[in-house]
């Protein structure tokens, strides 16, 4: 990762030195710039002084390492040799909280401190990545022109922004990432469907996936699954994807999406269903024994069904499904964001952070213009669903969609990520929820009181006599 | 809660010493206990040093404050005036770690500590709780024959056993109230249900729950869901469930568990869909304007059916599937215990716990004695959904169950409890799921490698040409 966007920076016309705690990472660095006809502003150091002596000032110091400890001893070995108004900028996907310390402890030596989100996995480093830089607002200044160049270009402009002060950049990336998992997961369930339901080929697949890549769901994921699909595989017959094993491995900032959306009392169902996803899947040898133990009870597992007759229309509908599902997940994530924002008074706006994920990142797509659209229509609107572009979009997919989750559940295949969506959407539009029902049974058991529709104040009801209702914190002890 | 334990304690032939901040909780303790009769065995004081010296060493003092730091200010106080071998038990719901960190702080003093959580609200606090105390192992001993007296009482003995040592008795406390979340959702979604398409009036549905308390759904919950649908408004006309406003509260201890099941890797969908229920409960002004919103566009809210000529049928499938996704709910509940268990090496007997929680706590049910069967059966079940009763169960349930999603989903009733239990039971019993494609496309796009099912070791595949597929750490410096 640090390699290509080093190289991204030599190729857009900036001087760079590069310094690896490995040799052979210099090396390598150094080698491939050779290859690339950029050595002339590539120049690799075996020492930490002599890296950073090499540099401009303010000098500017980017650190592409694993999150955690080894960001603070690549600190702590770099900024010794760094002067007042320098500044070091943390490319990785770090909790924020790290990056607010992390910038209070450089400020002490007069430092200032980015925390970045970079997303575009090595391709996007290379070429032009989204970038998410937040933290010390007078180091963007500095930055923003060799940013601008090495970031990918949109229609309206470079991926990269200043998103807000602290963490901000951070937990911005966090919450991209946990959109990535839902529009995996979302589109995993699609591609489930379309082959057991469908009885949809691996071509027919890839070309699927190659004609819904011209219309709404125009992406990058989108592109790489039909590449995917149709993928032969290398070490003998068949297709790759079918020999891959159904376990997914994650890193950290999926799990964290989860857990600061209930900080946060923010729902997000989507996103956490495709947590669970891959959980349940790290889960192989519990559901192979499972599948084995329902089948001896008569519960066969989904079997891929003959071409059914209405292949196109299911298709048809499974695409409708899956866009009315993304939306959901991308109004979750974009609550969750508005949400922190106000908590740490970031004010990141949402239409600009919708720009730059346009390009670059891992979830780009057209779609992302229409959400910027969405929030420079209004600012302050209070959640994606009732965009009217958004809103009308998701009214007329609704029959495609009841149909998809209605034939998924009755078929056995379980479509957590399109069913948490549809909630989210049946609930979200709701006038009246039966947490009226939930409310009395608290107020029951545990004379938590309860409100009424019709009259202000707090109330609390016996609800029946044979329970008690005193309420008194106490201490006591006791005697044999 | 704390003075209803008290007078609790008193009766079961205890003397307790009584002490409150305020001098009014202690005289409203002392009332209490002359109308109960119960005056001769508890006294209250209006300071910390007389009640810590009334007490018999080794003193047990139980605390019952809000937690966090008043527990802190609390221990603070009486752990001054206690001595060696002396005994602080904390009965709120506290975050286990607090507990690791007070137990480690009094032990400084040579106190022994005890984080115990106590189920049943009010009316159980006063006539027998479910108890979970962890924490000091040798502190159990002298607690024993007062917390099996005031614990409540079932068939196989009182509701209370040693969980295990540090935290794990409010870890396990904290999940009871996550699966108590989970009943909660799945019972209001099944009233949602037949009260909108069933048509069912208050009647019915009291009359609906109070039989369903006769069989496998038997509950404290299930039986106050009857009481409270036929209470009628004390304010008004017509009954005061249907006046009650649908915004839900909550405290800390279900989004503990959700952030928990994330930390352990541990699926928990339906328990999160129920904290995520809470969460969109709460945004009450949206929604009012959402559903506005999608009426102007033609998507009507989902309104009360006329009672429908299957009815009874319709009653019946829903009790069948609240009874398959309460099963799935537990099965996640017991399967985050046994992860934490192992992670702290707390070594928690499963069968045990469901025992006591079978009498006093809110999710006491007769289900809970076939959950302590099953761990009988075998000790290491992986999941309750592959005991052979439960699956059985679940297995004759599946059409039922499948119908009623379906019938919401068409009606456009959000039921994500039940939809995230029939997920997780799909997901789990399947055994191949399509994170096959998940993992090609993180091979695609970060390089992340996959495993196959048809030979050993990891893969990086170059998925198109067009796509670079470096990997090295690096930090680098540049120069304008």
């Amino acid at each position: 990762m640090g390699q290509n966007f080093a190289l991204n920076v030599a190729e857009k016309g900036f001087r760079i030195s590069v310094y690896n705690r490995s040799p052979a990472g210099v090396e390598a660095a150094v080698s491939r710039s050779k290859k690339e006809g950029l050595e002339e502003r590539l120049t690799g150091f075996d020492n930490i002084p002599d890296f950073v002596a090499s540099l401009e000032k303010p000098r500017r110091v980017m650190i592409l390492v694993r999150a955690g400890a080894p960001v603070d001893a690549v600190i702590e070995s770099v900024s010794e040799h760094m002067e007042e108004g320098d500044i070091i900028i943390d490319g990785g996907n770090e909790w924020y909280e790290n990056t607010e310390r992390r910038k209070d402890h450089v400020a002490k030596k007069g430092l200032l401190y980015i925390g970045m989100g970079v997303s575009g996995g090595e391709e996007g480093a290379r070429n032009g990545p989204s970038m998410m830089p937040g933290g010390s607002k007078e180091a963007y200044a500095p930055l923003e022109n060799m940013f601008s160049k090495v970031a990918a270009q949109v229609d309206d402009g470079p991926c990269v922004t200043y998103i807000g002060s602290g963490g901000a950049g951070n937990f911005v990336k966090m919450v991209h990432n946990g959109i990535e998992y839902g529009d995996m997961q979302l589109i995993s369930e699609a591609y489930d469907i379309l082959r057991v339901i469908g009885g949809a080929s691996n071509k027919e697949l890839s070309q699927t996936f190659a004609d819904w890549n011209k219309g709404e769901l125009e992406s990058f994921l989108i592109n790489i699954t039909s590449i995917i699909c149709a993928k032969p595989d290398d070490k003998g017959e068949g297709f790759l994807v079918d020999k891959i094993l159904d376990k997914t491995g994650m890193k950290g900032t999926g799990k964290w999406t989860v857990q600061q959306a209930a900080e946060l009392s923010v729902p997000a169902p989507t996103i956490t269903a495709s947590l669970d996803g891959r959980f349940t899947s790290g889960l192989k040898e519990e559901r192979v024994a499972a599948a084995k133990f329902y089948e001896g009870l008569g519960v066969a597992e989904p079997c891929v069904a003959e071409s059914p007759d209405d292949k196109a229309a299911l298709i048809d509908d499974v695409r409708q499904a899956l866009y009315a599902s993304k939306i959901c997940s991308y109004a979750q994530g974009m609550a969750l964001i508005r949400a922190k924002s106000q908590e740490m008074e970031w004010d990141i706006d949402l239409g600009s952070l919708a720009r730059i994920w346009k390009g670059g990142c891992i979830i780009r797509a057209v779609f992302l213009d229409r959400i910027k659209q969405a929030f420079e229509r209004k600012a302050d609107l209070p959640n994606l669903l009732v965009d009217p572009e958004f809103g009308a979009d998701l009214a007329a997919r609704i029959p495609a969609w009841r149909r998809v989750v209605q034939r998924a559940v009755a078929a056995g295949i379980a479509v957590p990520g399109m069913t948490a969506s549809l909630a989210y959407f049946d609930a979200y539009r709701r006038s009246r929820l039966p947490a009226n029902l939930v409310q009395a049974q608290r107020d029951f058991f545990g004379s938590h009181t309860y409100q009424r529709t019709d009259m202000g104040g707090w109330f609390h009801t016996v609800w029946d006599e044979s329970f008690g209702s005193a309420d008194t914190a106490i201490t006591s002890g006791y005697n044999n």
